[in-house]
């Protein structure tokens, strides 16, 4: 497989699951157990079709053979495979030392998994749970149960679906709190369940919605903006005002909107998993922008430009009797980015790019290495790695 | 022009400067000044070749104005353009709010330019003078000097060279400490000199080598990390052990390398503007390039993997009766990279780019809307925008 494939952006991959549905003779690979460090964590996902796999479950050492498996898997159906790679001798290796153990999950792509195409279609959370081991109960290796949120945001109401086979109720009642758990914690791990005396062990993964960034602007500044946030996992909408812009200029965004600061809510719902940039470099046009986004539930509002410029939307708010309030204050970042230095393009992209990126996942972008304590333990950052 | 042109990092705006001087009808623009708040700040440079620019000198304000006064300047020589954008209404504008006022030297890219390009050539830093008015000395408009650090790191020793015109003594004489002074902070802006009872106004253009980035590996995992390092202008050097690697995978670096770690410093030179990322995932290869690096100035040294392997590596130093110095470990990140979550191998990757890159400009990489004061005045971040 190609890097491009092997380092497809979360959002890709669950765009290939989507069209794998459809194309009926897909794949999918989901690492559901490591041993040791691993590059990368249970819940990382590669769909192979036409023989291509999008995605990485491993440092791209296993990807290969796991290619390998998509004819054997498409007619047998799904099945857990070890991977031990414990004695590997890396001195004449493939450069990329690959050790511990990985239990990854094949199977075909089919029909039962169109609750996941469409909680990404409309840009919902959802849990997928796979049994892994059902030999002292009812449910089935490889058996799907899906685990929508209903409603609330802390997932304390979920609603599950059995597309093909039918779980206990007690099983899936024993199920929602832990589920519920891990789709907070975005987190992907197996559980053992107990009930009426029968257990299973069971993989619970969490998928997330991506983030949404919206951006606000049309100049080529923009640019730049959009590709960094595509490559680490945003769903990005460029929204130009006028009808000014080129819009084949924001070819890398998955929408490009052209409206007007009064009628963005028509065309837009901003929640809490959206983060807005705004850079039209048109005063009026930004604090307009602003106005309409304080009035959403984003939690994050970037606006580039000086900070003079910014006091000087400031008088134009208290102008008109608005002073921002402590809560609204917090929520705008201005100037927008971490620093980081430097002045081109990029520069600028990639301070407002990590930011977001470090707000998101909750953190304090900091050095890790001025950091105590184990990095999985903390966060899904997995820069742990394979060792011989 | 392209956005990918006009966001064209450093090291390809150097490239197109050594390629223009053959050309021999291509036009360099340089930002000289600014009034107000601006995209890019004075030294921001645009290299115009065969219709195309390459580099930003606006935020996509002016670059097809300059493009179209090419024909002239290769007619008529150097001159500076003020383009006022004070007035500019941008109802029903570009969609890009151009405002200030930005003075833009416009010359011919001749042979004169040719010790900028042998600076890049050599990694070396330069400082490029012009004159911007000589009209009270004996200096002229466009007259070029250009001044080489001569060993120093502290830019104490500079040798002036002007091919074409001669400059006074005294000129170079009372302009060495301001231009030392400009390359240490790498400013570029226009200083007033007096001498013998003249004045003239000069434009003191700093450009430093562009950061050196030696990665180490070979896995799929590397190629994100090329990518956004040479987005954000470092010119990138994959080293691979063994031969084992497929080197069409690293197209996007400047040099691929394959050597051994006892062989390291007999193909590269590690200077204080290199930066080292150690990602082999050999634990052997990994232990033997940082015991290289730790001899050599390099002062980021980035290991990629988790902290229990790290305690792993200093206990084999230990066994070899090599234990840290804190000078030692100082140099060493690990984990290397910011903390900004995320798992996959872009979100990696933006972790480890973005660390080397804040401390290659001497930042800490906190929210820049958690600081006071100016940007401008503390950096080259060039957020500040031009508003209406």
């Amino acid at each position: 497989m190609t890097t491009g494939d092997w380092s497809a952006p979360e959002t890709e991959v669950l765009d290939a699951i989507v069209s794998g549905i459809t194309n009926q003779q897909a794949v999918l690979a989901t690492v559901v157990a490591v041993e040791g460090s691993a590059y990368r964590r249970p819940g990382a996902k590669m769909v192979i079709a036409d023989d291509t796999g999008i995605g990485a479950v491993t440092a791209g050492c296993l990807e290969d053979e796991v290619l390998a498996l998509t004819e054997q898997v498409l007619a047998d159906g799904a099945h857990i495979e070890r991977f031990d790679l414990t004695g590997t001798n890396d001195v004449w290796g493939l450069g990329v030392g690959c050790n511990g153990v990985v239990d990854i999950l094949l199977e075909p792509l089919t029909v039962e998994y169109r609750p996941v195409a469409h909680a990404h279609e409309v840009a919902e959370d959802i849990a997928v749970l796979t049994v892994l081991d059902g030999e002292r109960s009812d449910v089935e290796q490889g058996d799907h149960a899906f685990a929508h949120p209903t409603g609330a945001a802390d997932y304390r109401g979920l609603s599950f679906e059995t597309p093909t086979t039918d779980w206990p109720d007690e099983l899936i009642s024993t199920l929602t709190k832990p589920t519920a758990e891990m789709l907070a914690a975005d987190a992907s791990d197996s559980i053992t369940v107990n009930w009426e005396g029968k257990t299973a062990e069971i993989f619970v993964d969490s998928i997330h919605a991506p983030p949404e960034l919206v951006v606000f602007g049309s100049g080529h500044d923009v640019v730049p903006v959009v590709e960094l946030a595509k490559q680490v996992g945003f769903s990005v909408t460029v929204v130009t005002f006028r009808g000014a812009a080129d819009n084949k200029r924001f070819s890398a965004a998955d929408r490009v909107i052209t409206t007007s600061p009064a009628e963005l809510h028509e065309s837009l719902a901003f929640d809490t998993n959206t983060y807005a940039v705004v850079m039209s470099h048109n005063f009026v046009d930004d604090r307009l922008t602003l106005e309409e986004l304080l009035a959403t539930p984003v939690e994050y509002v970037g606006m580039v430009g000086s900070r003079e410029r910014f006091r000087e939307m400031q008088d134009a708010f208290a102008a008109e009797g608005h002073r921002f309030s402590a809560s609204e204050r917090d929520r705008i970042y201005t100037p927008a980015g971490l620093d980081l230095g430097g002045g081109t393009p990029f520069h600028i992209a990639q301070s407002i790019v990590t930011e977001i990126t470090a707000i998101h996942h909750g953190r304090d972008p900091q050095h890790l290495t001025d950091q105590t304590g184990p990095i999985h333990a903390r966060s899904t950052v997995t820069q742990s790695v394979d060792d011989d």
